[in-house]
């Protein structure tokens, strides 16, 4: 079974400045570094667009893995370092990242 | 293009037991409440199962609708007027609430 990897980013400190900026080097500087990880297949950006109850979150992205130790191995490897030391620069505090699995019912 | 609606719960005050309970109350009590809401398509329930960084969420619920007209005629339903009483009772300060569209790269 797949295995996804979720990166949850709270709006940054700041205005509407800010997260255009947060916007622009996620795409531009980031998902690059991305799709270097080894063993990751599919990457889905996914913009908030409503805003119903709890926190103010801007962007969701899934990051599908072949399996858990593949997204295991893609968090161990150097270019996840790479990317996450680029992460802690153009999104400071504001980065949740959990492994999910489909619920069994 | 479909909407989704994204409700992601942190864990619960307390240890293990209220852990369990919630879960137990969200499978046995919500979803069946849930899959009353009109429109509603698809939902998808995933459970945390890594923790690397940020808030510690323990289940991450993915609504599909056929577009976000019919997302918000969903919450602004009866039928999801009850299924959020519910949650209010099961699962209190724990849900952020979200409408996600597939961002342009």
């Amino acid at each position: 079974m797949s295995a996804t990897l979720l990166a949850i980013f709270k709006r940054p400190e700041g205005g509407d400045d800010e997260l255009e900026e947060f916007l622009q080097r996620y795409h531009a500087e980031h998902l690059p570094l991305i799709e270097e990880v080894p063993g990751l297949r599919v990457t889905q950006v996914e913009r908030v667009t409503g805003h119903f109850a709890g926190d103010d979150i801007v962007v969701v992205t899934r990051m599908t893995f072949d399996d858990r130790a593949a997204l295991d191995a893609g968090m161990a490897s150097d270019e996840m370092r790479v990317a996450g030391r680029n992460l802690r620069e153009i999104a400071p505090g504001m980065l949740t990242l959990l492994a999910i699995d489909e619920a069994a019912e």
